[in-house]
């Protein structure tokens, strides 16, 4: 029984590792779609984030089945209850990519990067492809240095987004106000996007130190 | 053993219906401080949601002691793993209520809410409000219709949602810059409010009709 829910925990690690390179690639097409105004690849986007729900739903099936069927107890039960959790935070960042996504599309045919902030969104964008990417390495190997990585992109992530705000309203913006309402959700978003994966990093840590970590800290 | 499981899954709802209350009352302050500008509420809402945070996470606590205790299988496995999804989900609307006493406090003494949406966001608030009195009621009860009732505010805050960007991108707006990104953030965390709470929703149903949501729908 033992040997076939160690079995079992892989093919959850192996899913998870899954859907983390498909939000990986969804991401890298958003902010390309973004920043490049390919509405062609927006709409791929928008057009896969039900493949990433579906894949998401499925793992927690599998998991809510081992649960039942193996009955694991203490860390082997904390470990399919953090599956679920790390989950629900994929296809958050699934959602977020699509909404960046959905800003280029709407905006179509025009640019939805205002002047002034191009660059900024080109780094955060940047920054959440590789946070992304860096987080479906931690699901495969379990490093602590890579976890570590994601916080200090997510701290750069957050200080580019406070740079939106000073950006904006700061006496030099000469945005309409439809641009002030487009920089400020699309860097919520990529804001939340890296957000999601610290709060995974947290738990897959949980799993080497033995320390619990809350819902959503 | 089944009888102690029951008393369990008693003490699981309580916990929801209590965290739930404790929602509902910060989403009354922060909406009150948020039209009012009153900085000394919107503080209360700040402070108070490390309380929410700190009952969401003894909750899951309990529903994972409950797993390995009682090795629930079936529709009660499912229940006990609901509550640890409706936990996370209370635990975000937590901190929508206080995003929104944030930017309250953040322009404080300036009105945070820019002229020419004060009855928009009047009526998104109350509907916030009753969408979470709504939610601890459905938790307690577990009546379809209460459900249905939340889902149709919710349509309500939408349409509200809508609405700002609307007014906000329209030729009469006359807003400064800082007016349009209080009201693209106001307006995104009254509606994720919502959208939280038909979430849960779903959830509870699922308990009556075996209907199992997927984690994020």
């Amino acid at each position: 029984m033992r040997e076939v829910f160690q079995q079992e925990l892989r093919e959850v690690q192996e899913r998870l590792v899954e859907i983390s390179t498909l939000v990986a690639d969804s991401i890298e097409k958003a902010t390309h779609a973004f920043n490049e105004s390919d509405v062609s690849l927006a709409e791929t986007v928008i057009e896969d984030d039900d493949r990433i729900d579906a894949l998401a739903a499925e793992l927690d099936e599998l998991a809510i089945t081992i649960l039942a069927r193996q009955q694991p107890v203490a860390r082997d039960l904390r470990i399919v209850v953090s599956a679920l959790r790390i989950s629900a935070s994929l296809e958050r960042m699934g959602d977020m990519a699509e909404h960046i996504a959905q800003l280029a599309r709407y905006r179509f045919p025009e640019k939805v990067v205002p002047k002034g902030l191009r660059s900024t969104f080109r780094e955060m964008g940047a920054l959440d492809v590789e946070i992304a990417r860096k987080l479906t390495e931690l699901l495969a190997t379990q490093e602590p240095d890579v976890a570590e990585h994601i916080r200090n992109e997510d701290d750069k992530v957050d200080a580019l987004h406070l740079a939106v705000f000073d950006k904006v309203l700061g006496e030099t913006w000469k945005g309409e106000t439809v641009d002030t309402v487009d920089a400020t959700l699309a860097s919520r978003y990529h804001e939340r996007f890296a957000d999601h994966a610290v709060s995974i990093s947290k738990k897959v840590l949980y799993l080497q130190t033995g320390d619990w970590v809350p819902a959503e800290s």
